[in-house]
């Protein structure tokens, strides 16, 4: 799946969630994923809100998250509602539009126990 | 509204909601929405994600389902996340696009009041 | 931002949120959307299920709405869910599109703590 995840990628593309970390190449982007499962066991990328521009071989991509997602902390799974926007550069390479970067802003990150209006970003 | 559904749908169509259920043919569809309200009282049907593919006149889709839900139980109704992903066959009859097959498959069916790390399928 | 909101409408148009207010025209809606941080202090606009019908220089769009909101009352702030439809008539004006009319239809507004079986409409 990291491997997967990064050859959606060009080989030095970077995957960038800001404080949710960073992955640069496929080597780097490789690493990040392999250590998010024992961080994050669950997660439905719900993504909605698409601009898309298109300028010959490259594009760029805004998209909203509304992200269901459990974290892992010890022994105890919490659930929590993760919402942002990602901004992509996208480029063509042999017919294939490919991720040159991707960034995640965070807008909240809450626990499902409480809520964005008592804790927005946990 | 559950004739509407079935002629949506091809005469030998088939809705598969897997463990949510099943309706064969528009008898067999009809039948299903008829009982529905009576467990589910609410439903709102955020779709995204599409992805479709078009070739000649038959076609696949696959979107993500993230819907709030009301469940009856006896005299109690209780809110509930549903979320999880179409999968759908078309084709094209007569000019129009109809559903062939349906099928839903459940990620999480949750209690509002517990979330999906307690108890994510209910 | 509020003008910035109403230089998207045509100089007559309106944006029409039922029983969550309405503005007519650049400076109603200028003053409508001056009000609203007050009572509403976070809000993610996730738009989804779209259905756009174009005619010439009109058009007609359908959208779903799934917010997460905090509400302010006095010096209190809570986390709510409001979920609805975008009703939107557009037209295009000097090569732009533009607003006509907004009409949105509420279809839950509930604290996020109680949840939209318990109190669909807050």
């Amino acid at each position: 799946m990291p491997r997967a995840i990064a050859s959606l990628f060009i080989e030095d593309g970077v995957w960038d969630g800001g404080a949710l970390g960073k992955g640069e190449g496929h080597a780097g982007i490789v690493k990040f994923f392999r250590r998010a499962p024992s961080a994050f066991t669950f997660a439905i990328h719900n993504v909605m809100n698409p601009i898309i521009e298109v300028d010959g071989d490259t594009a760029t991509g805004r998209w909203y998250l509304m992200q269901p997602l459990t974290r892992r902390n010890g022994e105890t799974e919490s659930a929590m509602w993760l919402a942002g926007r990602y901004e992509d550069d996208y480029v063509r390479v042999g017919g294939e539009w490919k991720f040159k970067r991707l960034r995640f802003f965070t807008r909240m990150l809450t626990p499902y126990d409480e809520g964005w209006a008592k804790k927005p970003l946990a």
